[in-house]
């Protein structure tokens, strides 16, 4: 049986997961509000972003009460203090989610982008909802090998929106600027949610080896 | 005289101090760059941006530290978790100054925006400036009133972003879709540093009475 401090830890590792799968779903609803014009998907994803910075607020807090009643030290020390930074990295991640939906919901009823370039937004969406959900599960089982997986799918996010950027500058983009600052930021925020991902797989392998691979290079 | 414990704590914020006054030292020399195509000043930010990357990993190692041995409570364990929240952000503004700068070197001799739209990054950089320049200050000497003015400079910052985001949409706007999507970033960029520099305000009176105000809305 677990005593009631690793209980509490435990409890600190499900409330990360539970963090993970919050943004996870506000990503796919921020998506299909993208992709689909649904504007009640685009609402749902704005107002809960709350509830994710609420999340993160009684995370912190947990890690304080934690570090101050029990003084963790090595490894269980690392799991807090990483808790406070991954915690931080979702709650940014769901604003990346409620910026997505947002530009849905301001271009609403149209689409916000030319369908020329929509097949780049379906792949994005799918690989960075792909790298949510399994950091969920890298979180909840310390599955280290799926954290490295984790960064073979960055790195298509990173081309996608690379090759995104190329298309609104070939002459035959016959988008409007309007629809070129929408298609950049919208890749952009893909693009960021998809390093906040990759940056929760280092930090977990930090937490659970000690050991530091490179830091974040790509955002 | 101080104990050691005490001189522990005050050379955390000394680095964080420190932190922060490198990071605006970035800001500057990429708005140098961007603003004068300076491509010297524009190799220095990106060349710099990898020692704020280690400071952030030693604040980390010395918060850890610091709670492992010492185990502080109340404002002294505010002040540590606060502090490596602190540290990933300001690491987070150097990745920005660093963006910034790469569009200035990428642009390289050419400017990255159309002459029009120049008083509105000269403008940005201005304010972005005295923001990271208080922060500074801030966090040295725990001066509240300072951390409620970053707010107002913060309002002015988007005022501009918005403004120039307008720009783009003008019928007299006359800019290729590439500086389109250039400006769109760099505004976006000076933006995203503005609301860093506020959340650590924030945290900055949170870490100082324990009250948070409303999380950062505007990012």
């Amino acid at each position: 049986m677990r005593d009631s401090y690793h209980e509490t830890l435990d409890e600190l590792t499900d409330q990360l997961v539970s963090m993970a799968r919050s943004v996870g779903s506000m990503l796919d609803r921020a998506s299909t509000a993208l992709l689909e014009q649904d504007l009640t998907r685009a609402e749902s994803v704005i107002a809960q972003d709350e509830d994710v910075d609420d999340l993160n607020l009684r995370v912190e807090e947990q890690c304080n009460e934690l570090l101050a009643l029990q003084q963790p030290v090595a490894t269980d020390l690392r799991l807090v203090t990483g808790a406070l930074r991954m915690s931080s990295t979702l709650e940014r991640m769901g604003d990346l989610a409620r910026h997505i939906a947002k530009v849905a919901r301001m271009r609403y009823p149209d689409p916000a982008f030319p369908p020329s370039v929509r097949p780049y937004f379906v792949e994005m969406a799918a690989q960075a909802s792909a790298m949510v959900q399994r950091i969920g599960d890298v979180i909840g089982n310390q599955d280290l090998s799926l954290a490295l997986e984790v960064e073979k799918l960055d790195d298509r996010v990173d081309q996608l929106h690379r090759e995104l950027l190329q298309t609104l500058l070939a002459d035959d983009w016959n988008g409007t600027v309007e629809e070129a600052i929408d298609v950049t930021l919208l890749s952009r925020y893909y693009e960021r949610f998809a390093d906040h991902v990759v940056s929760l797989a280092r930090r977990i392998v930090y937490t659970a080896t000690g050991t530091r691979y490179d830091e974040l290079e790509k955002h």
